[in-house]
């Protein structure tokens, strides 16, 4: 990593120099210039890629070659040639993330900030994009299919990694989930204690009830509820094979059998939560994360959720949206992340610390702007009054 | 109204005299006893009206004829002839409302505890129902169409009464929706002022700032907002006219259209309030209540409520389910009502005193028993990050 790559994600707010600022739109319209018929061509390929994405205030180039920039731009996307240029214009929700992985593509400037200028570019084009956008849209819109090998491999890259990797980046907590800041300026660590309690009092636990944890990581909060709140807890977690066995089952479409399970456990009495990342409206995963990420992941949107609750009477007693919240763990993981870069480089190589640095940059970005959400969400039996009477309980000190 | 009448609602929990406790199943299979076969017929066909209710514990009787029993009776329903019984039991569901407002239908007993009885059985009955009961089903889920006249009428007799017949029971605050209860044992008014300070704080109102309230009955909480945070309200109602016209179209179909207009009311930053009734899955609303108290009424389920949100990335923040808090509400004004029933009857009449109790302690019943839901839905537009922290300033003192 050079230089101009370790600003990445610190970089400075003002943009890069040299750039000249104008739009997407004037360029494309502007006559030739005064060079090769082939830098002509590479400006109006940058000028259509800047449009496709609901022209984003940035600068598009490549090395030694052409350059575009719309507005101020707050960061500068650099393709090393040519030909990957245009090998990412045909599909660059997938392809973009693979380049930066490869180191192909470099990022002067903040790459947050980038990726958070992107998904507000999008959402405020909306539906007025040419047709070349439109044919991008759909990429970033096709159903990603798994193979059970494939899966198994992506899988491993994220999952099967070893606790070692884990602990470099994730603070003492140990918690790969969204935390809870009671304050903006609330530590990681205090933040994921903060969610472990709160979650807890939502549950309303009370000494020697019975907890049965679905996905239960590397069990701090199932340790959590049994020494703090004296409950039996019973966590369950699956292995790697089984992962990809499930993944490539899982989703919206056994979302009622889920909840047929979760209905025998919690009785008519019980108290059932969720802590989920979702969506304002179903969409899949951005494609790249998806691939190289989450393999078959699908964060719902809760009229999809409402599948887990609604054949089976469940009642939705509380909806907590905490995306402000992932955001800001995903910026205290992504500092660990990059103060311990030569430890991961040397760990695994270049290529993956490029890979997880982007895939947490997009997180950040995603949450922050509001392309994802992070729903935490309180459920009892229909039938059950015993339900809290008010949240108060919750912010009691 | 007889003395019996009037210990409807403040009755005693034990059951009332004479009532021998046994099941409806065995009273089918039991040989003939010894009376006339008419007899021996009604106490049949009102074994299989308590079946088809899933044998709540009630007990059901022809005046000076047939009785049936099962359990500890909570209640005893009198039909006042084997006509009316027979009327009553080919649609149950809208028919004992009918039957209950004529005072062909009497109940000994807690009218409360009798319909909370049975909404229980209908629940627990679930899919076990005999073909007389499926039939009963079929007929309870049926969509009711409304004419616009038909309409016209029975809004007449809900919001056209007049401001002095909800004086008497509405309390000083004069709100027709769920009131917030600090704790259970608030009154109806500190619990109303208590549920415009829970919304107003939801919606961090700030002086200064503008709100549009779209239906806002008294226009107490419009003035509330006015008064206490210093924001400038502009609340709309309609007239029953136009409620007729709008009620006929309203319903889940036009919720996107809804969405629509308060997105644009909202801009890219404002934030949003839903306060409504619904329902833990799509349903209508029950038949008697959807045919005389509220025509074209509908509670939404929350994954239909999603139509207003999804078509326009509304991103839903907090949802809080409040059925304990309309349940108590309702049990505050059926009191006011009862003790004012002898005023609410020189007004009107018994039989529009005998609905109105029937409408109130239903609506008790249906939110005790979890079979409708109160949800308060805080939104705001998708890309805005104007979104509360944490819930905590809610219950600030």
């Amino acid at each position: 990593m050079n230089a101009v790559e370790q600003s990445l994600t610190k970089g400075p707010e003002r943009p890069p120099e040299g750039v000249v600022a104008t739009s997407a739109a004037s360029l494309v319209q502007q006559p030739a210039p005064a060079f090769g018929e082939g830098k002509r061509a590479d400006r109006w390929l940058l000028s259509r890629m800047l449009a496709s994405l609901g022209s984003p205030p940035l600068e598009l180039a490549i090395r030694n070659g052409a350059r575009v920039g719309v507005g101020t731009p707050v960061a500068r996307v650099t393709f090393d040639s040519r030909a990957t240029m245009l090998w990412v214009l045909a599909d660059v929700p997938l392809r973009f993330g693979d380049a930066y992985s490869d180191g192909t593509v470099k990022v002067e400037g903040d790459l947050v900030s980038l990726l958070e200028t992107v998904y507000r570019a999008g959402r405020r084009d909306g539906g007025e994009r040419d047709p070349l956008a439109q044919r991008v849209s759909r990429v970033l819109y096709r159903p990603h299919l798994n193979t059970l090998t494939g899966s198994r491999d992506n899988i491993h890259h994220h999952y099967d990694i070893g606790n070692e990797f884990y602990e470099l980046w994730l603070g003492s907590s140990m918690a790969y989930t969204c935390a809870y800041y009671p304050t903006p300026a609330a530590t990681l660590d205090e933040a994921q204690v903060a969610k472990m309690d709160h979650v807890c009092r939502k549950l309303r636990l009370k000494p020697g009830e019975s907890v049965v944890e679905a996905g239960c990581g590397w069990g701090m909060l199932a340790m959590h509820m049994a020494r703090r709140y004296g409950v039996r807890v019973r966590a369950f977690n699956i292995s790697h094979e089984q992962i990809a066995w499930a993944r490539q089952r899982a989703g919206v479409k056994n979302y009622t059998m889920l909840g047929g399970v979760v209905q025998r456990c919690l009785g008519g009495r019980g108290r059932g939560f969720i802590h989920s990342i979702g969506r304002n409206r179903p969409a899949p995963l951005q494609p790249w994360i998806e691939k190289r990420i989450f393999p078959g992941g699908y964060p719902p949107a809760l009229s999809e959720m409402a599948r887990i609750f609604e054949p089976w009477d469940l009642s939705i007693l509380d909806v907590e949206n905490l995306r402000l919240h992932y955001a800001q763990t995903l910026r205290h993981w992504l500092a660990l992340f990059e103060g311990a870069n030569e430890r991961v480089r040397s760990m695994f190589d270049e290529k993956f610390v490029r890979m997880w640095r982007l895939y947490l940059a997009g997180s950040v970005a995603a949450f922050a702007t509001g392309s994802l959400q992070l729903f935490q969400v309180l459920f009892a039996p229909g039938e059950s009054n015993d339900v809290p009477w008010t949240r108060a309980h919750l912010y009691e000190r």
